[in-house]
């Protein structure tokens, strides 16, 4: 099949194996699969993952010297299943599915893995259990903001948030946009977000966010209402942002880490210790929580055409990755690999 | 009045003013004073700990161009009241108090303060209604172990334990020493304890420890309980050693940060992303707090005896401070400006 491969620590589009469904598992045609920031990090820093995922028990490092197809964020349509499958959805439904194969000896993540090639491919394996079927109506290219949408929505619920707290949503993009839409929908105001760019910030008042705030221009912690514990999400994950976190944040504050800072960082604990401030570090989401995104993209709780800015072919990809730089222009791109 | 007083980045013994009681305060005789393990780091750092200082808003930064007398771990004798006192104690009174002197623009810390000398000078002025009465019997020795026991205390409450946890202190110095003390007035077990000083290991089972461990031969986080929560209190506070726990923590722990590191530190998110950890970073106790660490030393639920290993007059004060490196010889020097 055709797909955009990491290779040689470049994306290219070249001619790969179709996957085979195994037992319990069923092969889909990708049809959309969104551009995650992680895929962009893990292209131009992917040595130093294979060797921090080397440091991290239980986790599968990637063999950079074989092909690795990304793509976690997708949604496809039932082609065929693997022996001794349930079958339980029809050649030709439409699928969405948590980028995990459960496996023996772990889990593989799909798109983040050299035997199970992600969305950016035009066929993936998925695991049969985990299928959803998206509801009827529902495109594809909304179907697959279910993960991106799941990862916000992850983050609201590790909050652990109480009715009296101010949340303020750092940086608006995929992330912290759906950290916004979580925050809407559990009925908590005012929300304030901050984001450099115009557009961004645009984009978090179409999801619900009451307060939007450019930081180049004011804190958007003096939006705090005093008094209130602050619940600040974290959702840049670049090094430097949690020291700033740590010296701006108020007393008692709780931060939710939700941007994913593949670097080694600098923090002056000694912020946190004098403002006794919490930390919550999250990643993924429940299958519950999956569901529901699904769920709640078919109700149309979630302004999805507004996230997505543009709809790319396998040849596009290493540009798209290059576009996506640009806050202004692109929030989710979508590869469509059968384009 | 004479003190040992920081000046000139030394520790020497000077006559200094005597400090004079304001309003709603009160002058005490100092009858002991503990040395802090935080005395020791701002002594050897304390430039740097006037810059950040100045970085934490509403903190008051000392001035290095004048005296400081440390010490905040006292028990005293009550001698004289500023004008308008409610006199509430008679002379000859023990007392303790949180090292707190509130005032119009926040407060001071006694013992971190210019105007406030602490428990290395011969008198100290208080707070009179921050004053307890040390309960009958109890010795001054005793009682002034009350700020330090607060500190794990409240590092215990603050951990916001469930009835399942597994609990593990890293390192077992006075603070570590105390969050045992308070996890086993929680009931919570097996408490694990980890320290590389076997005369730290055998004070951790005075104070309650079930297990303890030394992490040069094997790795305390074996011994947690899997499927419970772990819940790590890091007691030890310099950089390096929080990134030592994000790396061995197991998946959902929950990380307490009682040592005060004042350094800035070098940590790599990923591991605390992947594990999904949490922080909580502690610092003080609470009034309530306070006051029942005293009330649980005069019931001799705490073995106050095996904690003070030395005393000291104020001319030996600066060698205490080098002694205290030997974890084997000391864990709690108590300085009697008296003497």
């Amino acid at each position: 099949m055709r797909a955009a491969v990491l290779r040689g620590g470049d994306i290219v589009v070249a001619d790969v194996p179709a996957p085979v469904p195994a037992a319990g598992q069923v092969l889909v045609k990708t049809l959309c699969c969104g551009i995650c920031g992680s895929d962009l990090h893990y292209a131009k820093h992917a040595p130093h993952m294979v060797e921090l995922s080397k440091r991290i028990p239980g986790r599968l490092p990637l063999d950079l010297s074989r092909d690795v197809v990304f793509g976690h964020e997708f949604c496809g349509e039932v082609l065929d299943y693997g022996p001794g499958a349930e079958r339980k959805f029809k050649p030709g439904t439409l699928v969405c599915s948590m980028p995990v194969i459960p496996q023996a000896d772990g889990h593989r993540t799909v798109g983040y893995s050299n035997d199970f090639p992600g969305g950016y491919g035009e066929q993936m394996v998925l695991a049969e259990p985990l299928l959803l079927e998206v509801p009827n109506g529902l495109s594809a290219e909304h179907a697959a903001l279910t993960e991106p949408l799941a990862v916000g929505i992850h983050a609201v619920e590790k909050a652990a948030l109480q009715e009296n707290d101010a949340p303020l949503v750092v940086g608006c993009g995929p992330v912290g946009l759906a950290a916004i839409v979580g925050l809407r929908l559990k009925g908590i105001h005012p929300i304030i977000a901050a984001d450099f760019s115009p557009k961004r910030r645009e984009l978090a008042v179409k999801m619900g966010a009451d307060i939007v705030i450019d930081p180049k221009l004011e804190s958007p912690y003096a939006k705090l209402t005093p008094g209130k514990r602050a619940v600040i999400f974290e959702c840049v994950g670049v090094p430097g942002l949690l020291q700033q976190v740590f010296e701006a944040a108020p007393r008692d504050a709780r931060i939710v880490v939700a941007g994913v800072c593949m670097e080694p960082d600098r923090i002056e604990p000694l912020f946190g210790i004098v403002k006794e401030l919490s930390l919550q570090f999250v990643l993924g989401y429940t299958p519950d929580e999956f569901a529901r995104c699904l769920r709640l993209l078919a109700e149309g709780q979630v302004e999805a055409d507004a996230l997505i800015t543009g709809k790319v072919g396998l040849a596009e990809v290493k540009g798209a990755f290059e576009e996506l730089a640009n806050p202004e222009r692109h929030t989710k791109i979508l590869v469509e690999p059968w384009r």
